[in-house]
């Protein structure tokens, strides 16, 4: 179906896509999957300081909209995991158990946190008293545990996840619908910086989170041609605060249910990252949050060695004060090819090359990870002209996989029209006995209707019924 | 023996520091305890950017000294736990169990790490290949997990604890030897930020880490006469290397052990620096690492309010842009009584009071946290003069617990002098009989020797020997 050849912004093979993707995640050092437990890799330093300036963009957006940060443990009591029904229902299979400690067994089990609901919200009664305690907005950066049956791939299917979860509480349904509002503007920032193009999409009701009244999931496409959820936002209702009996005083005296929401997101955004945007030189970083973001190369083959070398520490310098992640490969005894790949392999979106010839003219080369350009430029505007390519190389690779999913999104008026790799628009009435038998009939899912709604004339693809919806089918990664 | 009541730099009664300790760590709002599982507390907001703030100066210390930063899962499996004799013997009664995982069984049951030892260095030897991948110095900042069977306190002694730990592999033992001196230089400085004097011991053969050729304990005198560890640092030499099969190749070719050496803290220092800090109104933090550094309060009384609080506007815009945290306590219907009170509470270093008079004056009163005294500067030097008494109150704080500690180090000659809750200098012998003959008859253990060594006279407490060193007598927090 797909290229035999790992090409940005095309559709690859399948199993082509698994090689190529699990050789630049090691070649690239961004983790080590030879961990003696299955599902749970080594973050490296170079991976784990991509997920920190991931987490820092996520940060900043917390503080922005009064989040607060918190930890709340990793060990969940059996008793409160069991408070919400449908909770339990969608997370028993998954979780890990601690039965035992030193050499006592445990009168009550405890579970290692898949998600933190049940963790949290035994306390949120004692912190909600009245509606001037609302609305209660926190975060946490944690892992998460789950048994995953499936075959596990690095970053995108883990069995312990590298979690990103703000919850809140709020009077009214309408405040934790402008929270899931605020929390959609957030990830649209993010996808820019992240290079992400998405679609929004409102879970079918046999796919929401479990415990939720709805599931907004926010998929990217594969270059396998499958969508890939890289976050979840959810409106709870006051599903989980009857179960944990979380009530405030209105201004009338009245105890009344908090509303919940959720948002979360996890180390998949790399995963996604490296698919759609990686090649066969290795993967390429978004400008906004590569761990370094400029490379110089001093090019010497013995010559000017330490003019050279000087020239390249001013550059560094001026780069290093202008607030850019930048560093220099001065390994003496790597040759400039070696020292090109590896920075091609490790996705830095600038190379700056030095040789005698730069020297000489007070100029720099330029070349971008994306397209490979090389250019050349006085080295006074070095500042001003990376500052450039960053913002262009940016605007490049959203622009470029969001033509990606464009092109790959197309109507189907019919089952027998849905054969390839693609995101199918499709009618759908909207009933689950309908919706399960598009599913199975195409092996695909219907991943939900637009979150913010669109027209559509067609009829559903089982029943003929003229009122439908546009709904998405693809498979899932 | 203590005093009924916490006077900062005073020795306290036991039972009335513990009751003391858990409230103000409460109402401070640094952490919350009524989390469902004994020794596991919820880090709330406060707390969480305090440790933050602590990890931080952390960071910047290993990333100048060339440690990278990474991330080891959680679960080790059991086979390789059982690797390295002491270090099982060490752990083995406090480990958790995860034998379970969904419906299944696990073959080889998982254990939470309780330090990471054996998570990391099965795979130390696919890293380590030649002298040029040498010294290896990495760190990371995770969750351990100990099932404490002592009563637990907040920071001190928990199951679930917030830990730094830096892992190093070197060529020699030399090498090794150097970067525990740097580990101890890091930690003089560290210490002197957190405003922590403490005792740098080669503790016993019989306390020392689990699988350590030798360890220091770094060690802080608490208000109730016991000194708590703040830090650990492990000379292992070849012995892990061995159990794990650590080996590089030296410049001759042959395949010799690594030396390696660990550095270890908790979320013990935040306990440290409340303790031996704290008063009657509250925690006292150090201004280095004091999620709020500065708190202004608008002292309005109905009268000029908006000048007042424009007034203060300006001074946190200045502040914020010298680089302060700052924030202004601008509730309304709170009177300034209970916001002096809060911002005392929460060990906030700085208060800036501002009412008419300083309004109309053009001035600033500023309060100290530590010894509460008043004083008024013209408000264009409010940058100058936060920083002056940022920078004067460290210094106050780690001087004035420095005297505590020095006051209450006495020289013992005489086993039946040892009756007070005080750290006492002994003579020792060295032998392993006397030191726990003299342990057993004081209901207090030697805590080590001063790894930077001293001349001692006198003659070992038990035998008598006269080649005796000093060591270092206490009950252990």
């Amino acid at each position: 179906m797909g290229n035999e050849k790992k090409e940005p912004y095309e559709m690859v093979d399948t199993q082509y896509y698994s090689e190529w993707y699990n050789q630049v995640i090691e070649s690239s050092e961004l983790t080590d999957k030879r961990y003696p437990v299955k599902g749970m890799n080594i973050w490296r330093p170079y991976g784990w300081k991509l997920m920190w300036n991931i987490d820092s963009e996520t940060r900043s957006h917390m503080r922005r909209t009064g989040h607060h940060e918190v930890k709340f443990p990793l060990l969940i009591p059996e008793d409160e995991f069991q408070k919400e029904a449908d909770h339990i229902k969608g997370f028993d299979d998954e979780v890990y158990w601690v039965t035992r400690a030193g050499r006592n067994e445990l009168d009550i089990p405890l579970l290692l946190r898949p998600t933190s609901e049940t963790a949290m919200y035994p306390v949120f009664d004692l912190w909600v008293r009245s509606h001037a305690d609302l609305p209660l907005k926190i975060f946490q950066m944690v892992d998460v545990f789950r048994y995953e049956t499936k075959q596990t791939r690095a970053f995108t299917r883990m069995r312990e996840i590298h979690f990103f979860e703000a919850h809140t509480c709020h009077e009214t349904s309408e405040d934790a619908e402008e929270q899931i509002r605020e929390d959609l503007e957030i990830m649209e920032d993010l996808s820019r910086k992240l290079c992400l193009p998405n679609l929004e999409l409102k879970r079918t009701e046999w796919d929401k989170f479990p415990g939720a009244e709805y599931t907004v999931g926010v998929d990217s496409l594969l270059p396998t041609g499958r969508l890939l959820q890289i976050a979840g936002i959810h409106q709870y209702k006051t599903n989980f605060a009857q179960a944990y009996d979380i009530r405030y005083e209105d201004v009338e005296g009245e105890h009344r249910f908090v509303h919940q929401t959720t948002y979360g997101m996890s180390a998949r955004l790399i995963g996604a990252i490296i698919g759609i945007h990686g090649d066969e030189k290795g993967i390429v970083l978004p400008p906004a949050v590569a761990p370094i973001q400029v490379r110089i190369i001093p090019i010497t083959y013995g010559e000017k060695e330490s003019e050279i070398l000087d020239y390249c520490d001013d550059l560094k310098e001026r780069l290093g004060s202008a607030g850019f992640r930048v560093d220099i490969d001065d390994r003496e005894d790597v040759r400039p090819g070696s020292k090109f790949y590896d920075s091609e392999m490790k996705g830095i979106p600038i190379r700056v090359d030095i040789g005698s010839q730069e020297l000489e003219q007070k100029s720099i080369t330029l070349v971008r990870r994306d397209h490979g350009d090389k250019k050349e430029y006085g080295h006074q505007e070095v500042v001003e002209r990376v500052r450039e390519e960053c913002e262009a190389m940016e605007e490049d690779m959203y622009s470029k996989a969001e033509d990606f999913l464009q092109k790959n999104m197309v109507d189907a008026e019919d089952l027998s029209d849905i054969v390839e790799e693609k995101v199918y628009r499709i009618g759908w009435c909207g009933s689950r006995g309908c919706g399960e038998n598009i599913e199975e009939s195409t092996d695909r899912h219907i991943l939900g209707t637009l979150y913010q709604g669109e027209e559509y004339q067609g009829k559903c693809l089982n029943c003929g019924d003229e009122n439908a919806d546009a709904a998405y089918l693809c498979k899932k990664e």
